[in-house]
């Protein structure tokens, strides 16, 4: 599990304890909620050591996660450019993401786990909207950006799921830049598009 | 379980073994692998005794999952009428149905229950696109129907999950028809609009 991250071990026990308070306090208090400090004191350490381990809060949900990879650098990539073309960098940018042996792990489990235990989706939930979608969507089109970060969201999950978990042909074998031309504007509407309402 | 059909009981053992066997047959042959006569024979009885019970294999089907109701009528309410609305009807009646206790029932424990078992994934993506989503398709857009299908499929699903199972808001609490604005364009273009290739 630690071996993973790829930093140097430290002291495995603590690492786990951390981990272990991590998932704890997510799990309750979600991810806006939680705090490296109050984890740090359910793990008994400083939370400088927490920052040590593992970095900032989104990091720590990371690995608490054992997510193979963060998910967050996707906007990074997908915020410089055209804003009229976001939608198409979007879905080539998950599509490349999703296609790695990681990526393909990552996505069953999370959506399985998520869909199972109440507590995972929400904690899951936030974070993906708060540190990855709303900021993409508030930065191209603030107007309604909460409704259409889900709408986004919506195309963003169902697409993974039909592709990735469900498998279903033809679309799970199409070629990404197939789904890129089907599934780009879909995303660009809901990123910057009419999507009615004021 | 018997009881919400609203037929009469009959013999209550022979109709669970009938279910019994349905299940396992559909779990293992799919929904158009299995049949009618195989059922009835696993169960020990005549194929007509099981007509009489159940109807088609379709509603065989329905009655194996529990389902509060038989979606496949859903296509008859959208296929009428303009092709070109066919999205927002599409949408509209969805959500009407999904907004139901019987259709959040429904839709919660087949979402989990598909997206954990493996089989019964398999069987019910099968029989979702086959007797409703692949004829709406077909009748409105016959080139790349299979494509446009799972298209359609994909922001059908992650609508339902981040509406009635995540429970994401906005989109959860949204007015319908605000829904319906935004999301019956996508639909609209996955059934009979440009979706790139041929």
């Amino acid at each position: 599990m630690m071996a993973r991250t790829g930093r140097r071990p430290g002291n495995v026990d603590t690492r786990s304890e951390i981990l272990a308070a991590a998932r704890q306090q997510f799990a309750v208090d979600g991810f806006s909620g939680a705090t490296i400090r109050r984890i740090a004191a359910a793990a008994g350490v400083d939370p400088a050591l927490v920052h040590h381990y593992f970095g900032n809060k989104r990091q720590l949900f990371v690995a608490s996660l054992e997510l193979p990879f963060d998910p967050t650098p996707v906007v990074g990539s997908v915020l410089p450019g055209e804003a009229e073309r976001a939608g198409e960098r979007l879905v080539r940018t998950l599509l490349e993401v999703w296609g790695t042996d990681n990526g393909q792990a990552m996505m069953q489990s999370l959506l399985r786990s998520a869909l199972t235990d109440e507590q995972v989706m929400r904690t899951l939930r936030e974070f993906m909207l708060e540190t990855m979608v709303s900021p993409l969507v508030v930065e191209i089109a603030p107007d309604q950006h909460r409704f259409r970060t889900t709408l986004l969201a919506s195309q963003v999950m169902g697409l993974a799921i039909l592709r990735h978990v469900a498998r279903v042909e033809p679309l799970a074998s199409a070629d990404p830049e197939m789904v890129v031309a089907a599934v780009a504007p879909t995303l660009q509407r809901y990123l910057s598009g009419d999507v009615g309402g004021a």
